[in-house]
This record gives structure tokens, C-alpha cells and sequence, in this order.
């Protein structure tokens, strides 16, 4: 029993604030004592339905029973604000990217990010039940030697325009996950990468510099080839697989449908819709995150995902905005990866 | 070279008469010599078509260039006219059942049926490809002992009443298939069957006495127990499947559709239709029972199947006629059965 | 904050108290005062992991704390504790099938079964996501009138002897769920039944006078069919499916696999294992019934299932062993339906 | 009947040659007349199996009978032969890539492979039953506007050292086919190119200078992008697949597998292989493609591809070899298409 009631602060209590929230209300290691926000009446809000306090990002530093703080605010005051909590001797939860820019990051790693309190930088495909079971088997070599991936992450729906002008860009907003997930999977440095992009879905992302729309190659030194495809549309869903191929086979996460309800009529088999959105799809995998995060704080267990790996996939990002740019493949420098 | 062209007779020039002078026309092992048919200008057309002649039964066996003889009749003169080309020396390949009853065929069964020329009775299950791989792998242990079988046959829509008059009743006319397909896969005689039926697709079907929906049970003496499930009606084709269940796992035999595309929209994953009926289902099936016939024919290879299995089909038909009226389960007694 | 804390004894320490336990321990709703059990060390040590008291049925329903019972105890003493509880004014929760005869638990639902304080009786497959998911879809008549109904209900291994004898046999102990289901499903009384087991997986079984494999039929006034396919043992985890024919098409329910990932060998695509048994398989239907039981002890919502439908599958249960006895189909009389 | 027997010649009597001419001798369509190959006893060998001649080109193309040639030769002298026999008036069915370089292609065609006698250039894929129903349905608007194309053509098992070294390299003995597809399904010219190469498979195939696994994107003036996928080896027979991603969904084209059994073990389902390699998978289209030659010398029809079709595929080739020289995206010259 002692290993219940983690007093957690929830600091941006936006949608992922939210999400994480109700995770951390229903999981019996944790007690939420804290809500802050930039936006006073957010947090008052989200405080009342767990029972806990609202208050300013201070308040809560220096409240000493504050064991572990879950920062989820927009992308671009999150690094800051975990410096903040680190500062504080807080052991933090955040989400991607953590930073907008390699460099920046690259800084605040050298400086603290490594180490004490922990900082376990949440990316949710590595606590997808599936895409783990799929590496596991790829590392006890079901499939012999990995050669070439494919990763498929398209979004229902294109962000409004104003979450868009927020947001990094595609590389950085979406593509970030595949660029951590590749990296996860490949088990060697990613040399050189080739990215194309279109916008295709919605003009006003076009007019707002971004796109939507993206084919990207990166390569390792000894030559294996992930291809990353990415849509910010669908129509059917979240579409979220990979394939990998190897000198024995094939190892691949198929989508799964909200349930296993078939039906056949004349026009052949149906089967039931896949999940919708982050939210369904990685629903588990949110879960996982929170209960990991219990034993980093409570068990010493190191973080399965950190700094490091936030600032890996940044500098793909990076490179991916540069190749596009330049319409051409672009090396990642070692240096960089510093 | 030698092997081509088996001077070919075709006798009952129908539905299935069509469907297999198609495919004689097409393998070009055989060459259609005649059309017959009680109808005339039935008999007449299709012989224009093929090349061939038209012409009475009586002249076609005659015919000393005859080499072989497809019996497509209705079933009330399917037996009588099998009988006629059998005396008159020429090979017969021929529809189930063969009678339209069990006494009448067991009688003929010991005057003639089995033996020289060879009358090769075509049931199309066991012709089929897929249900063949299941039976070899059955054969081959792979699931260990065989417990209980599941044979799923629906057909996709109603007959029309005529039809239903002269069909010998939906156990006869449909069921056959099944208890044919029973028989080959389970490995040792039904000694008990139990048989539910129903009047739930069209009315006009019970007010001829008949039923468009059964489930029947048949068991071995050592307990095994196998399921078929008819129904003269899906809504989404014709529905093929076989589940065998043993000692060590399950071996099935899955629905195929027409094409692999599937489309994915926001209702979910959909396929293709399966084939609507049974000519496209065991399109491949009445090939490869003509390619058997041509072996029979010219390599005095044993047909696969004859008139002892037709007779232990009908048996079960009859068993499971008995058990409708019953309303009880009823013994396959051994008598029945030579 | 209101809902939470539920104050809940749990009566019976073994496997299914064991599992209702953790999934309360897991719900915020709920908090564990009392673990009762016969064997007095089961109780306390299941006691000890939630931080709860240990103690006699007594002692728990003398605590006027206590706002609701879940009942885990063996079959046998089932009805009796259920009783108590009630008497003593408490909520219950408990297991199927309640009693192991038709004529005592009907006794018991006339004289106090149903009202205040209700009583829930879990059967697990109607709070499973995809059978409810299907059942929706019937009953919006999306594959039209529903005609015949498959339900495969196979266990992964065979019990042991010692659960064998105390079990009630196959139907009552195993079955018990499919007639439940069939009933929930079929929307019209069943009528008449027939049932033949044969024992082909553990001989033991047998010399207990019991079956381990089974295909059972039940009819309708109507006419509508329903089969259910029982085995002690796949060989493959536990397979749990539901076919349903209706003059529009079919809807099923497929098995699902752990996790999505697929391998492509030379022998072809393999997917991963179904749940092995029905810990897992209905690992969100147990969260899900006790979901509903604190919905029925805070917010008066009536139980969704209840001493009747337990009864009504009881009574299908005691009509399988006549027929199975008497080798024939029997009618289900009205009468031992009240 | 007055369309059977084509009088046929086939030229190149090798591995393609046997399939071309299995397929014509089981077609009624087609009467085999002639097999030439450089090396006379192979002609000989097929000639005799097929009561065929065999003999020299030169004595074929003398033959005033001959109604239309298959040319299955090596590449190297594929176009020279096609020429010889459109020049002595003899309708063409020849393998792709018909040309070792687009620019001696561009010379042929502006001369006279276009026009009478027809020229039909074989690409399997646009014959096969299943990618033929995904076009048709895309055009047909069914995933709105086309947006992303995936392509994956995998085959089973590297090539021997000596066929690589006459085969002009991945990307115009393999890659050929997929270029050719994408153009089909896309609908418009494609402006701009990507590839990468590894050797990842066989360092042979690296020694001789060419690679064994690549990945090629295309990009169009609109900005729709085609993704290639070539590998020289899966391990699990060959993998043909197809993804298109629209703006209202999704249509793909899955792998088949050899049959619809399926196997439930305690490892799961496993279903039956995909057919090994292109005469297996390709059976089908293999032989609509004879028949659509029939069609074409018969009834005029003309050749649904030809020369163009094969030459905009071989500037695709030529550009992807350009890029994989250039480790950057070329340009697709309008004028190289012309």
C-alpha cells in the first residue's frame, strides 16, 4: 500500500492536461494536489473535478509534498517550465518535443536534462502494447536481419489553421513521433534523410508555409532504408502502422478496429471503424506512460525515454525541414547529435 | 498429343449441362461430340455452339466414336439414363445425388454401378482446392485427433417454387453436398443424426412441404459430432465454410472473396463480395473434375467418387427426413447403407 | 468525489474472488472493508493486499459500514450467502449460475430474489464490448430478421478432475453462459432443446458421468435455431465467437488476438494468440460489470441482469441433461420458467 | 468457332517463352505453328512438346500462315527481334522492358512501333484481376481524389550472379514493372524523381554494381507522390501490394494467399502462404493477356499498352539510375518522354 498516492501537480491543463489528468485520477498511485495554467480559469476548472488545488506554477514549486509534476503546456513554453520543475527538484512527465529547436535543446541537455530529478519525455508509441511486442520479435531476430521500414501515421483530420500556426510544422508536430519511433526500431544512427512534401488537403496550410502531406527516407550508415509517411487526413481513422522488413521476413502492426464485429452483406465483409484519434488509439499507452512515470518516481527506475531521445528526433525534424527546403538529401551530422 | 480429344457426348443440356459443356469446350482434352435433351431445340442450340451434333439419346449411343457422356439431366432421369450410356458401354460422368432414392440406387448399385465403364459421380467439395488442402492437413495430424466439424452451406437466395417441387426436398437437393462432405472428412461411418429444419425465408417453400433452413447433427460411434447448417438464403452470396475442431487446435476453411482490394473509410475495413453462387465458388472445382474425368476416361484411373458415395449421401438425407418428421434423432442403421 | 468509496465486502477468496478483488482495488469507486472466506487464511491473506479486515460472513454483514457484497463462493453455497445478504439489507453482486437447481433458485425468486436490495447476477458476456457491440446491431436490424444463431464456446484446457465433481457438470457449470447469451440474443423464448455430448478429451471426465464436448440446439416457437458449440479444450486459448444469420446477412463476433502484429514467413502469415482463457478474454467485461454494480448501489440503476435471467438459464441447462439423458428433443414447459 | 486457332509463333524459348506457350497451347484461341530460339535445340525441345516446328526466325517470318508472334527473347535483342517480325507483318505480344535505353526506344517508336501491325507490350500488372479492380474503383471516385500511392513489389529470392549481370539492373528489369503501374493509377505525368539503392541481400550483387533493395519516390506537377518499394528478397514468396490514399479514404490491393486455410495453434492463426513468385501470382493475368492478344489480332481491338507505355516506363528507370548516381531528386524531362 505504500506505494500509493504520488502527489501529482498537472501543470497546462489543456487537452493533453486533460488526458493525462483522468489517467492519473483513475490510477490508484497517484492523487492529483495540484492544477496550474497560464489561463486561471482552466486550471480552477480541471482542480474541481479531481478534488484538487489551482494555483500558480510558483505556489505549486513550493509546495514540498509535490513529489512529481506532469507538465503538458504548449510547445512553446514546455521546456522552460520542466527546467522550472527540475529546478525545483521535481521529477517531470512531459510530452513531446520538449523543445522547438535542436540547438536549444541541445543547450539545456548539456546543462540538466540528464540525470537527477528525472525527466521522462513521453513518447507514446513506445508504450504501445503492439509497436513494443513488434520490436521485441524484431530483436529476437524473428525476422533475421531488419533491412527497410515503413511507418504509416496519418492523422483523421487537418488541425485548424490556428493550431497550425502554433504547431512546428509538420516534421516537428507529427513527424516527431515516426523520427523517435524509427530511430527505436532501426538500432543504428540514422546517416542521411530525404523528405518530400505536399499540401494536398487544405490549402491554408499551404498559405501558412507548412504541409500536409510528406514522404520521408531516412538512411543508416550501413544502408537500411525507413520510409515515414505521413497525412494530416484520412478519412477512415488514425492510421497507425509499421512494417519492417527483414532477411527472413516480414513483422508488421496492423491497425485494430474498435471491436470485432464483422458483418457481411452483398457487398462483401465489413468490419468494424479503427479508432479515431490519439486519444483511442493510444489510450493504453497513456496509461502505461502514467505507470511508468509512478516507477521512475517512486522506484528509481530510470526513464525509459528522455532528453536524449527528444533532442534525436528533433534533429530529424530539422534535417527533414532542411531537405525539403533544399530538394534534396541531407546528411545528420554527427555533431548535431550532441 | 494422344491425350487430346475425347470424343464427348453431353446429355441434359440445362443449366449445369451449359456450365460443363463450357467447360469441356474450353480443356482441350475433350471435344464435344453431341447434345441431347429432351427438348430438342435445347439440345439443338447448344450443339451450335459447340460444333457439335444434336441429336436423340438413342443415336448418340450408337455413336461407336463416343468415348465418354456427361449426364446433366433433372434428377427424376438422371439414374434411368445413367444406367442407358453405362449398358451401352460408355464412361459416365455425372450430378449428384444420381437418385431420388436410396433403395432405388442401392439396387443399382448391386446390378451395375460400380465397376467397368466407370461412373464417376461428381460431388464438387471435394474438388475444390481449399477444402481439399483442409482435408490432407486433417489427414496429416496437424491438429491432431479430429473431435467435431462445423459445414456451413447457405445458399445466397430462394429458389423459385417449380424448382423447389422437383428438388427431392432441401436434404436431398442441397444437403447432399454436405453429408458427402461429412463423410469424406470425418473418417468412420455416421451411426446416429438428429435434424431441425424450418420454414423462416419463404413461405411458399413450407406450403410445398418444404423446409429453407436446418441445422443437423450427425454422430460416430466413437462420438464425434459433426454440424451442417443449410439455408437457402444469405443476403451476402453463397456461404462455403468448414471448421474442424481436434485434439490440438482448429483447422477452418475461410470464405474467399473475388478480388483482395479492401477500402477503408471512416464506417471501417471493407472487402470484396464473395462469389454469389456456387459456379463462380467451384468454378475451378468443375475443371478439376473434368481433368479427372479425362483420367478416368483415358488412364483407367478410379473415379474419385461413385456410386457408393452417392448412396451414403442419400442415406443421410433420408436419415435426416426421417428425424424431421420424428422430431427425434434416429439411428443410421448399417443395412441402410449397402 | 461524491461516488467514491463504496464500502464492499468481498465474500469468497478464491480464483473469481481473487479477480473481482484486484479489479475493486483498481476502482476508485469502490474501497475494500471485509474478505470473508470458510478457509480463514485465504481471507486474511487476500485481506492483508487490499489493507482490509479479514473475518466471518457474521461479523461483515453486523457492519452497517458495509454497502455492498460481492459473493465469489462455490456454487454450492452460492444462493445461501446471496440470501444472507440480502436479508441483512446489502447489494450483492455474484457469480452465475447462482443454484444448481431450477426448482430451489425458482423458490428463491419468489420469495425474495428480485426488488430491494437488488441483486446482480454477472454473467460476463453481456458486458463484453463486441457481444453488446453485436447485439446493438441486431437488434437496429441491420442484417433484418435474425434467423439461426452459432455460438462457439470452447475452453482452452480441460479441468481437473476434483473441479469436474463439483462443477454441476458441462451444461450447468460452462454452458450456463452460452444459454444466457442465446437467450439475451434470440429475443423470444426458446421452446425446445436438444443436446448430444460425447467425451473425447479427458476419459476421466467420463467415469465422473460428465461431458466434455457438446452441440446443443435450441428452437424457438418461431423457428429460429440456435446452436451452441461447447469443448473442454482447443488447443488454441479460449474461443469465444458468435455467428448470427439474419434474412439481410450476418454479423459476427470474431475472436481477437492479443496484440495486432502479424509475421509473414514462407508458411504465411501468422497473427499472435487469442487470450488463452477468460481472465483475459473478458478482462474488460469484469471492469465493466463492476461498473454497473456501482451504478446499481449508488444511482439505483436496476441490475441489467438479474435471479431470473440466472433462472431462465438454469432451466435450459436442466433441459440439456434430460435431453442428453433421454437422447431426444425436449420441451421447455413454461411452467419451469417461473 | 470461326475465331479458334491463331496460327502462333514464338520466339524465345526460355523461361518466359515455356509460360507464353503453355498458356497458348491451352488456349483454344491459339494454334502453337512455330518455336525459334538461338539456341536450336531449345526450340526443338518446346516445338516437339507443343507438335510444333521449330526452325529460324528468317524461315518463320517466311511462313505467309504465321498470324501473330510472341517474342519472349533476352532483352538485349527483344527490340531488334519485335521489329523484324512488325516489318514482316506480323502482329507482337513481347515482354516489357522491350528496350535496354529509352533514347533507342524513342528512335524505334517515332519510326514504327506505333500504328499496324500492332504492337502489344505485356505488363502483367495491368492484366491482374485485382489491381484492375482497385483502378477501376479509383477512378471511379470511390477514395475521392488520389492523393498518395504505395507500391510494394518484393520478390521471393535473389537472382544468380550471371541474370543480374545481363538484367540492365534493378530499376529496368524490376522496378519497370512498378514505374509502369504507378503510371496507370496515377493519371498524370510524374515531373520528379527520388531513389535510393542498398545492396543488403547479396554482396554479389553489389560487386557487379547493382543493387538489391531500393526505394523510389515520384512526385507529379500537383504534387501527388508515388513511393516504390523493391526489394530482391523476402523470405516469404512475393509480396505485391498496393496502397492508395485518397481524400476520402483508402483502397488497397492485399496479398492472396495459395488457399483460405486457416490454422488456430497456441501460437495463433496462421493462414497458407502466398503464391512464391510471378508465375504463381501472376498466373491469371498471364493468361488475360493471351487472350487480349487474341482479341487484338482477331478483332482489331488495339493493344491496351505498347510502345509508349514501355518507354515512359524506361525514362522512369533511366531517371532513377540518374538519381541514385546523384544522391538527389532529378527532373523528368518533358522532351526524354517523347
Amino acid at each position: 500500500m505504500g506505494e500509493r498516492g504520488i502527489e501529482l501537480a498537472l501543470v497546462g491543463c489543456g487537452r493533453m492536461g486533460h488526458l493525462h489528468g483522468a489517467n492519473a485520477a483513475a490510477n490508484p498511485r497517484f492523487r492529483i494536489r495540484w492544477c496550474c495554467d497560464a489561463n486561471a480559469e482552466s486550471a480552477r476548472e480541471l482542480a474541481a473535478s479531481f478534488g484538487a488545488r489551482a494555483g500558480q506554477l510558483d505556489d505549486m514549486l513550493a509546495d514540498a509534498e509535490v513529489a512529481a509534476v506532469i507538465v503538458a503546456t504548449p510547445a512553446d513554453v514546455l521546456l522552460e517550465t520542466a527546467l522550472r520543475c527540475l529546478d525545483a527538484g521535481k521529477p517531470v512527465f512531459c510530452e513531446k518535443p520538449l523543445a522547438s529547436g535542436a540547438a536549444e535543446l541541445a543547450e539545456a541537455v548539456r546543462r540538466r536534462l540528464v540525470g537527477t530529478p528525472p525527466l521522462f519525455v513521453a513518447f507514446n508509441r513506445r508504450f504501445d502494447r503492439h509497436f513494443d511486442a513488434l520490436r521485441r520479435r524484431l530483436m529476437a531476430g524473428e525476422i533475421g536481419t531488419l533491412e527497410t521500414l515503413h511507418l504509416v501515421n496519418h492523422d483523421p483530420e487537418a488541425p485548424r489553421a490556428e493550431f497550425v500556426r502554433r504547431s512546428g510544422g509538420l516534421f516537428k508536430d507529427f513527424s516527431i513521433h515516426d523520427f523517435d519511433t524509427a530511430a527505436w526500431l532501426i538500432g543504428e544512427p540514422f546517416t542521411e534523410l530525404f523528405a518530400w512534401g505536399s499540401c494536398l488537403i487544405d490549402r491554408e496550410i499551404g498559405r501558412l508555409g507548412d504541409i500536409d502531406t510528406a514522404k520521408i527516407l531516412l538512411r543508416t550508415g550501413t544502408g537500411r532504408i525507413c520510409l515515414v509517411s505521413n497525412s494530416r487526413r484520412t478519412g477512415y481513422g488514425y492510421d497507425q502502422r509499421i512494417e519492417a522488413f527483414g532477411s527472413l521476413g516480414r513483422l508488421a502492426v496492423e491497425n485494430r478496429a474498435v471491436d470485432r464485429v464483422v458483418r457481411w452483406s452483398e457487398e462483401g465483409e465489413a468490419g468494424s471503424p479503427i479508432p479515431y484519434a490519439f486519444p483511442d488509439r493510444y489510450d493504453e499507452a497513456y496509461r502505461a506512460e502514467l505507470d511508468h512515470f509512478a516507477d521512475v518516481v517512486q522506484r528509481e527506475t530510470p526513464p525509459r525515454t528522455g532528453a536524449r531521445d527528444a533532442l534525436n528526433a528533433l534533429v530529424l525534424a530539422e534535417a527533414a525541414q532542411r531537405s525539403l527546403a533544399a530538394g534534396a538529401a541531407v546528411r545528420i551530422s554527427p555533431e548535431s547529435k550532441e
